[in-house]
Order: C-alpha cells, then structure tokens, then sequence
C-alpha cells in the first residue's frame, strides 16, 4: 500500500488494497494479518499492533458489545475458543453494525466449513474490515481538509 | 492418521488420509507439511524428516532427473525461486512419472495463480503424493504377508 500511495480517492484506495491482499500478499501474509486481530469480544489492546488499532476494534464491536449479556459473551468466548483450536487462527468478522446473537449465528454457520474454505472467508472478511477502515480515514481526511474547487 | 489405525485395506486407508488432509489439518499444518518437501529438482535429505521420504522423493523424481539437461534444471531451479518468493512455499507437484519439461510447464502455468489459489492446488498435489506413497506402502506389505484366505 505504501509504494502505491497516494491515492487521490477512496474508491482507488479500496481497488489497490483489494488487488494487494488478494492477488500479492501470501498465505503467510494472511496468518500474519488475522494475527493482528483481537477476539472477538476482547478488544483489549493487548494483541494489537498499535492504539489506534485497539480503538478501531473497540468501535467496529461497539454494536456487539451493547447488545451482549453474560450468557452470549460466555458462549461467544467458548465458540471462539472452539474456532481458534480447529483453524488455528482468531475467527474473523465484520463485526460493525452486527449484535452479539448475529456474530453467533454467523460464527456457528462457519464452524463446519473446511480449513482451507474458511481461511478464505476469513481473508474476505478481513478485506471488509480493511474498507470500512479506509473509509474512515477519508472521511476524516475529508473533514480536515477542505476541497480546493 | 495413527489414531484412526490399522486400516484393513488401501482404499480405506486413501479416504481416511483424503478426509484427515482436507478437513482436518488446518491450514497451519498444510504449510508445516509443505515445508517437509525437497523443491523439485533437488532431491537432498537436507530439508527432508527422514531417510525414507529423501528416498521416496527421489524415486518420484526419477523421469524428471533422467529427462533433465543442464539448461532446464537450472531453469526449473528459477522458477522454483520465483515461485517460492511469490508464495512463501516450495512449489509442490506430483512428479511421478513426469519429465522436467512437463514439470517445467506445469509450474509456470501454476504461477500467475493467486496466493490462495495454490495454496489448495498445492494441497491437492500433496494428497496425489501421499497416495502413491501409501500404495507403495501397502504393495511392500503385500509382498511380505501372503494373505490368509
């Protein structure tokens, strides 16, 4: 993303992302990312690269987190635990604007799939999170700076 | 596969290894399986678990050796180099019975694949792999126990 930057849109921004996460970054590169993500229903900052990461995920689970009671958050614990033994890395999902029974639902649809079908929903649904995250940062970017013409 | 345990037959023993390799290991241990394999053209045990798979290895690679010029294995070993860059393992193909220029071939229309693309191709070719071995398995068996009835 960095060499290809700048990008005087965000509809450019998303197609070099796409093009780079889905045609150029290795599988390795894949685990490395998923890596990155806290649980979901943690969002501490404790596995997260940055701050501002950490606050991103806090934001994109805020729906989940005001819908979720002691029982659903224990069994959303337990599915991601059962999730992470059988794939081997940190189930994936757009969490934004979805409450804790939608999460899941999803997560226990997703649970039979094979590895290799889920590690690709995985990657897509990472992409999602990757959007909604540029869009944020060109719309603050649009906020502080005024168009020219 | 040791857990599931005496097999009767080879066909029984082909599907539960198809449904342990497919639906099982999770994409973690098809990477760590890949990283067990020599690169094609290079048959050394440096890479390899066991004296035994640097045998087996070798004998699948032995049309490639024999119909293998200088010009064209140095050519494979470049391709295998760019493949291994792009995708972060060793390009694996089912070798057996397969002359270098078909391997050669093979590998460089696999290239322009996408990353998750050859992850399951390659998957796939390790599956080919582990039946010819368990067949070779089983016929050394079958020399050694005549059968009962």
């Amino acid at each position: 993303m960095v060499s290809a930057a700048p990008f005087p849109n965000f509809e450019l921004a998303v197609e070099a992302a796409r093009n780079i996460w889905f045609n150029k970054v290795d599988v390795n590169g894949w685990l490395e990312a998923f890596g990155a993500h806290p649980q979901i229903g943690n969002t501490s900052a404790k596995n997260q690269k940055t701050e501002t990461s950490a606050q991103w995920s806090k934001g994109e689970q805020s729906t989940a987190l005001a819908t979720a009671t002691d029982s659903t958050l224990q069994e959303l614990l337990d599915w991601n635990a059962r999730y992470r033994e059988k794939f081997g890395f940190v189930c994936l999902i757009c969490a934004t604007a979805k409450s804790t029974p939608q999460i899941l639902s999803e997560l226990k649809n997703r649970f039979p799939n094979r590895p290799i079908v889920e590690f690709e929903i995985a990657a897509r649904e990472q992409m999602k999170i990757t959007e909604l995250r540029l869009a944020k940062l060109y719309a603050a970017k649009a906020e502080v700076t005024p168009a020219s013409n």
